[in-house]
């Protein structure tokens, strides 16, 4: 069957080739799964995505979500597929089995997530937003919430959301206004008004959860005085059953570049002074919980876009394949004939560049996954400390590094297709389009690259950083003894010798107070680490490559493991200069931007 | 007055300060024009574009053109604005005074355009697209043709097309199968079909011109087989007047992601085997006078898209002064306020990096306006063919560099918005999808890549290029001899003579017939000599300033000035050494993506 979405040998190579998933599948909470039925999940995640969510994509985008008399519907297409969703169980993949979840690996649903996402990220969202919320509860709601309402969100028959913006605060959460008061029952009332809220009303499901941000009324003000709520859409009486629309009222939808399957969702709770909250965790403790939630949410959009970016490359891919466009450029007859444009050197490399990013961005996902699960597993706290730190730092990098690299990707899979890459009969332009959004969402990338410098390298003494790079040395150290990848580990491991001196310089800039100075960098810091990590992934995947290759592999699997192998040369070779080149304007410590006077900017 | 759509001062710093456009009214056929009536133009020209153009931009954008009963209507404020452009004289700025266009200066039509392009630039197509047939007409048509059309078509009461693509003739214009046969009275009959036709149907004017590439019948195969037409949409009577429709039919217009005023045609010709078209130039020389249009249209392409950048600057600039979040990352009081995101060193990044991008394309385009005066004013054939080559050089600059730029600046401005830079009530979500065309049509940036490398580099034996690097040189000297920028004149000749370097080993490559591995590195080379480019540019306009300075200047431009210098600064330490990176994996030869076995992509 010919590759759409994701290449299936790609992520059996990083499954079980690269990460040795089968591994996890020793600890008790996963006994029931094997290779097998890993491999049988993918299958369906694939035939799935494939012929049932991938046709829903374009009229995800061309009809989109409509308000009308109060109430959001979304396209028509939408509800069998979340019926299909409901009934395969695809909701709470790896969500508690405890609470109606599958209890999956992560990194086993984030494998099948690549389909999902590729095929119809818009619609995904209301899957993505459901498991964040539930997430909250099972960690932070009562007992009782959790009987109330976990259930019922991981199997899809309602769905969540989170509620955590509103218009004068944006990255800027703690600036929040929402109020909450406490009613002698020991709900809470509360009122506010909260935009962008992704999923946030639709006719998928009966009821929706919302997780809401909102300040006790006198409590500090700030990000130490937020509380979260569950806000549910109809209240949920005790004995499960639904009771009164709970007065939370969509006053708007936004008209968006893309992703307009999902409802953007304006809502006002609390006009008529009947919504009422569940306390989440404690009070003033809100926005700590919310964080946890956050960073799977980051990891979420970083896999969403490189789903994207996935599907955008295998596309082109086939594109370049069928459309015939000039002779070869080495072809010197006058009647050389026309080739398909894959022959044509600057096509490749747009194929090679996003094929290389899409795989190294792939390794990252799945690995991070895997660390997921590895934190669920960890023998003692002390382990799982310096899993959760590793995890900490690569989250920014999965979500502001993979989304601007995807995003790229996309672009590149536009511009292969040429002037069809831009009209809607072809499927590129909506990918682009909607894959924008993940640059912005969960975080701004600039907001990413300020966490990865200032909390997870400087705050934290460059432990975690220390760490992932004795795992890239031991890469270093598997290429330099395998056949033909000596030069290429050599380039990894100056590359992330520098990074590291960057980082100390960076570092040390902050320590003397030269604040700005090192976070105007931040952003360039965020690129040379992601850089790198892209080196040791697909290092890694070349290693590994050359050793079935020297062991001698089935005909069919070698194109692809030499594929591997050039990938590395390929990326190494074309992109590290760049990175070291990056990181020279780091040690360089231009402050011509910091130093700039609001007026020499101009627009006045 | 708030700069939006372009800074009234840079413009003016470029044509007075750096470039001395004064200088071009020595010549006779310039001699009604003085650094007053200049100054009046671009005066002129942003009244009309903030007052009447730059509202329409979201009309355009929302209703879109549509095709009824074989009727293309374009939005309502389109043709209000379209009698504003033809009262004023606005359509042929730059076209023979002679056929009823200005006569203007190049470079001063340009600056007017800045302010038009980055207003609306769907509908400025509408005026480039005249342009460029007039233009054809004026260089390859018969006095009668000229007579018949072009005062009609500067003046703005017809317009003008070009129709070259056709299904399987995209890139590869050569491919074409649209036919022609002469009839005895000269005129040709023509069949055929035609896409992606900019401006292709409308209803802003009572006629249009289509210049159109067809192959007369029996014609050789390919490119050396394709004349060039005149087709009218409605026949025009020898005495003026308006005949019968000439069987040009509009039979669809194009979806897309951005551009949607302006209307994308499908045109089928001669279907009921009665359109008719006059020859321009020779039988069989049609792509030779296509590329001359080319050459412009590719400039304006370049200039729409910078335009788009920076409106999309201002934008983002006006933006981050007004919306606080955040106290300061110094700030670490308590208490300490929220204040506007332009304090936050990674949204002056954002600033810094738009800034220098637009100014430093906006002096290169200019420059090249500049350069298509001088062309017209040469005194002798040599020194025409030195300026031409020069401008031929620059010209897939302009295009492909400029282009790829200008969209990663729009996308900047979106970031800087965050979330509302991702919906529709803010205009930065359509000058990202707008922008995005323009790295497509007119010859995809690929396109462009392959002509700066194979074309204007290689064949031309580096002469253009060492013309170029004389001419950087200059500015280096006198950068070296100016205070504060001795060590960005260094990094910039070190930069240009590895570019040297670069382009030598590019060529030797392809001289010993390893075209493939020269040219897929021809993409990285454009990027290359576009950040050299850049690099010039800048320390061209920090040198000016720092002499400005240093002689005393007004208070209110002290400001400005400084923020010249301090772009250099910025471009050539955070730019420059990213350059030199790309320049190394140039020189590393990297030859993984040209090896790439078919199968080794995926994909099947």
């Amino acid at each position: 069957m010919a590759q759409v979405i994701a290449e299936r040998k790609d992520i059996d190579f990083v499954l079980f080739d690269q990460l040795n998933v089968e591994n996890v599948t020793k600890h008790p909470d996963f006994a029931e799964y094997n290779r097998k039925t890993i491999e049988m999940i993918i299958n369906e995640a694939r035939n799935l995505a494939v012929k049932e969510l991938l046709p829903t994509q374009k009229e995800g985008d061309e009809v989109g979500c409509h308000l009308e008399n109060g109430k959001v519907t979304t396209p028509e297409s939408f509800k069998r597929v979340w019926e299909l969703f409901k009934e395969g169980e695809w909701v709470g993949t790896s969500m508690s089995s405890e609470w109606g979840g599958q209890g999956m690996p992560h990194v086993v649903a984030t494998a099948a997530g690549d389909y999902f996402s590729g095929a119809n990220f818009a619609f995904m969202m209301y899957v993505g937003l459901t498991n964040g919320a539930a997430s909250l509860i099972e960690n932070f709601g009562t007992e009782k919430l959790k009987k109330l309402f976990l259930k019922k969100m991981n199997t899809g028959i309602w769905t969540g959301t989170m509620l955590l913006t509103e218009p004068e605060a944006g990255s800027d959460v703690g600036a929040l206004t929402s109020t909450a008061v406490k009613n002698p029952d020991g709900t809470y009332s509360i009122t506010g008004n909260k935009i962008f809220i992704s999923s946030g009303d639709h006719d998928l499901a009966d009821n929706i959860i919302h997780a809401c941000l909102a300040r006790i009324e006198g409590a500090p003000a700030g990000t130490p005085g937020i509380s979260l709520f569950a806000v549910p859409k109809i209240w949920v009486n005790d004995d499960g059953s639904l009771g009164e629309p709970n007065d939370v009222v969509c006053t708007a939808l936004e008209e968006k570049m893309g992703i307009h399957g999902n409802a953007t969702a304006a809502l006002a709770l609390g006009t008529k002074g009947k919504c009422r909250g569940y306390l989440l965790g404690e009070e003033n403790k809100g926005m700590r919980a919310m964080f946890l939630m956050m960073n799977g949410a980051r990891l979420h959009t970083g896999q969403q876009a490189v789903a994207c970016a996935s599907t955008s490359y295998l596309n082109a891919l086939t594109y370049a394949r069928d459309r015939v466009q000039f002779r070869r450029a080495d072809a010197f007859e006058k009647n050389a004939p026309a080739v398909p444009i894959i022959q044509h050197p600057d096509v490749r490399r747009m194929l090679m560049t996003s094929k290389t990013f899409v795989e190294g961005m792939r390794s990252l996902l799945y690995y991070v996954g895997l660390l997921i699960d590895k934190v669920h597993m960890a023998k003692d706290e002390k382990e799982k400390a310096e899993l959760e730190s590793l995890l900490g730092f690569l989250t920014p990098i999965c979500k502001g590094y993979c989304t601007d690299r995807a995003y790229d990707v996309t672009n590149l899979g536009m511009q292969v297709y040429g002037g069809y890459g831009f009209i809607k009969e072809y499927p590129q332009e909506q990918l682009v389009r909607d894959t924008r959004i993940t640059m912005i969402y969960e975080g701004t990338n600039g907001i990413q690259a300020l966490d990865l410098l200032g909390r997870k390298t400087v705050m934290d003494g460059g432990k975690s950083m220390m760490a992932m790079a004795a795992e890239i040395q031991k890469v270093v150290n598997r290429a330099k003894e395998t056949e033909g990848l000596k030069e290429l580990a050599e380039k990894t491991e100056a590359a992330v010798k520098r990074l590291g001196d960057a980082a100390m310089h960076l570092g040390k800039g902050m320590m003397e107070g030269k604040i700005f100075n090192s976070l105007v960098f931040s952003y360039t810091f965020m690129e040379v680490v992601g850089d790198v990590i892209m080196a040791w992934m697909l290092l890694w995947r070349a290693c590994i490559a050359a050793e079935l290759l020297a062991k001698g592999t089935r005909k069919k699997d070698e194109k692809y493991l030499v594929g591997q192998v050039k990938g590395a040369h390929y990326f190494i070779k074309n992109f590290l200069p760049i990175t070291i080149g990056k990181i020279e304007t780091i040690m360089g410590s231009c402050a011509a931007a910091v130093e700039m006077e609001d007026d020499s900017f101009g627009g006045k």
